[in-house]
């Protein structure tokens, strides 16, 4: 008797639809994105609304900073626009997220370079495919002497792998490069250290 | 030198803003919005729209059917809508979510009532919370002789005070009142299976 009836999954479309389109998002399944879809039924009708226009408010206003390649809702972001920071330290880092974590360890005064990307032989991606054409151009153009270029991309192997090709193509220009220091996290114990990390920390000790 | 720089974390006003809605969603945090938030910017522009206006479509068209309060784009649910389906056979359920599970089983042919939660006094949610009254009024009404309620609360607490207060309520109209079998899960093994689980199975024990 159940055989013959027309099923469906007891959803309207409407909700499918949203189940669907939030279960896209990296990380979210289908229970999950059910899970949200019910949640956001039962919220105010404007909290809705807002999340929707912040969605459409962010494609259409971020953009790339065309100076630095970071995140902006205008052509020149507000770091590489501020007279106050020092346009002759460039930081080098994968992505915006990267720029940010240095952002909020608010130490660094200069400015940044984002590559979106690192170079990874075995995805496909080479120096063509992330913006170091664009740095080595920043270094050459306008006489702006670089004082420094910070690499600090992630201490992975792709990361590394970048962090080499930059130095041997900034050679040329004398500029000095230099890479984030490695060693022990802040709160870093040593008996739960990886080999790695250790081996970073002892080569690269400082005399107190 | 630092310290006087004017500091924002490095993002534009609207990628701040996703990152705040997005937050808002239950079990996100500010790190996975962040995520979510930078996957969305490096989507094709339609991917981003189509999601937003599932959200809006979602909040304008949903809404709850008036015979048994399950979700629906009509004034009637397809279930309801339905008179393939067993309208005398009603199964009670708590939430939405409950009458999906239920559908994806694919054995049941009857109708649903959607509770919209559970009797919990500890939370001040009461018999007059939720739909009580309104299938109690689906019982009286129009001499429809409803066969059989099933009540599919959950198997918790709150779940089994609410069956136990429906089984009551539901006595003076002469309505059989049956509860969801407990017992092991489909391939549930005896050695990890909890005591209540197995005391259920125990004492439910059918002859074969």
């Amino acid at each position: 008797m159940a055989e013959n009836l027309k099923r469906n999954d007891g959803l309207p479309p409407a909700m499918t639809r949203l189940v669907k389109e939030l279960s896209r998002l990296p990380g979210i399944g289908e229970k999950t994105a059910s899970r949200l879809a019910f949640n956001l039924l039962n919220r105010p009708r404007d909290e809705v609304i807002a999340l929707a226009e912040a969605l459409l408010e962010m494609k259409e206003r971020v953009g790339l900073c065309g100076e630095c390649f970071g995140l902006s809702d205008a052509p020149r972001c507000p770091i590489c626009a501020d007279p106050g920071r020092e346009h002759d330290l460039i930081c080098v880092v994968e992505g915006p997220a990267d720029l940010m974590a240095i952002e909020r360890a608010r130490t660094f005064a200069g400015v940044y370079h984002v590559l979106h990307g690192a170079i990874a032989p075995l995805d496909g991606i080479g120096p063509d495919d992330i913006k170091i054409a664009e740095l080595i151009a920043r270094v050459q153009g306008d006489g702006a002497a670089v004082r420094e270029i910070i690499i600090a991309t992630n201490a992975t192997v792709e990361g590394e792998a970048t962090a080499l090709y930059l130095a041997r193509a900034l050679k040329p220009f004398g500029v000095k490069a230099t890479r984030l220091a490695r060693g022990l996290p802040a709160g870093g114990d040593l008996e739960y250290s990886d080999s790695a990390t250790l081996a970073s920390a002892i080569s690269g000790r400082r005399e107190l």
